[in-house]
């Protein structure tokens, strides 16, 4: 499964450079994964309020052209691997319009996360505790 | 007791105007709050330690003349108000080497706090949780 | 003319109080004056490219309740004064599914504008400069 | 040379996680770059004085113990890599006092950068626009 969802850029995302911050990519990758969970039917929400949260554990991202505040954007995201422990998601985005197959995406990521506990952050497997979440993960990675 | 302290820029917090993006002075009169707390020797930090945080009430802010990056600025601080359940911060941005008494403020505002219980945001007295608090706010108001 | 709009909540906009950290709040204002303006059918974007910016001159704005990720809440935005030079929008948020016309707000605020050129910050006459946005301000107004 | 400069956490930078939310340590990253640059004695605001800025390429990110507010923390800078068109900035953070040779750091991090026209975007030879720079990195790498 790819999810797509259009991107909004807000002023204050902007830099002097005139351009979209580099730090700011994190917030588009950030509602990207929140919607992905929603197309899933398992809302992020959810996650937190059975008692558990999922940080991030490394991140890469690569700049391509600059976004712009007006610019017509969508970020392409998809699950790439997932383990009981573990699960990369992954960035793409390009210009409204273009062919999201072919065209050469304007900014490119991943990130790893994890599950673990509210209270002790301590990592627990999703396999075990959220066997749901588990198990919708293998199936967008069937697909 | 008006407490001076130097206003770094980040580049993050200019927008595609070329200056400061307006929401992100608030980010400094927060700074200077922490900075005017721990002049008078009660650290944020150790209200949360209690159990108490302090979140902000109201506030009210005037724009003059805009930072850029790498503008070289100062942020005075005064508390012009306290009572048991309210205390009014004060806040006025100059240029670095302006005389703060003479000179017209790039920047003011005001901002009004509350202390709270941290489990369950009800508002107390500082005058009987925090008397250190409350009688410290009263030396700087009288000076 | 008052225009409702949904409002959603970023978990990077919350901090360790477990609520929307307060100058975010100003993030949610500028969405609303966006969405405010497409209603009116001259998006800001329209402005800059004409070589124009709307920056903020003053803000006041009183917390009320918190609000916390997941919440479901609207920004009902409205006019509620404009002159050549001077344009003040008000905001206040409420829970989805409130009565907008006689429920206690969550939040409100409001902002004054004026408009400059992109070049020089200097202030001009929407009256003179935007003759169609001057003549939308004072239409929304009489309403 | 390793710069190793103290971080101040933000109440604004922390999330409702009780840590600082992950998007953050690139505005980390950012200041340690700029404090690296000025102990070279060139400090950012001159490349763009001089109608250059420098973007990020790429960044790569580990996170391994969250920071907290009021956390003493220190960030060790160093560049790893640079030629006449890419630089490579590496990261890592420690507690206040952790012998910075042999602790776990809580986080690292690497970034590439190029420099380009302020005007065009175009990417520059840094040996033949910024010999200063060059030469400063050259010899940094060579410590």
């Amino acid at each position: 499964m790819k999810n797509v969802t259009p991107l909004t850029i807000r002023y204050a995302e902007t830099d002097m450079m005139g351009v979209v911050y580099h730090a700011n990519y994190l917030l588009y990758m950030e509602d990207a994964r929140t919607a992905f969970l929603e197309a899933l039917g398992i809302p992020y929400q959810t996650m937190e309020d059975a008692g558990f949260m999922s940080p991030v554990l490394s991140l890469e991202v690569n700049y391509g052209s600059p976004l712009r505040y007006g610019d017509k954007a969508v970020m392409v995201t998809w699950v790439s691997r997932s383990t009981a422990v573990k699960t990369v998601y992954n960035y793409a985005i390009f210009r409204e319009g273009d062919d999201i197959e072919n065209s050469k995406p304007l900014f490119t990521g991943s990130s790893t996360h994890c599950v673990v506990r509210r209270d002790s952050f301590e990592p627990v497997s999703i396999k075990r505790e959220f066997p749901q979440l588990f198990e919708a993960y293998k199936q967008v990675l069937e697909e």
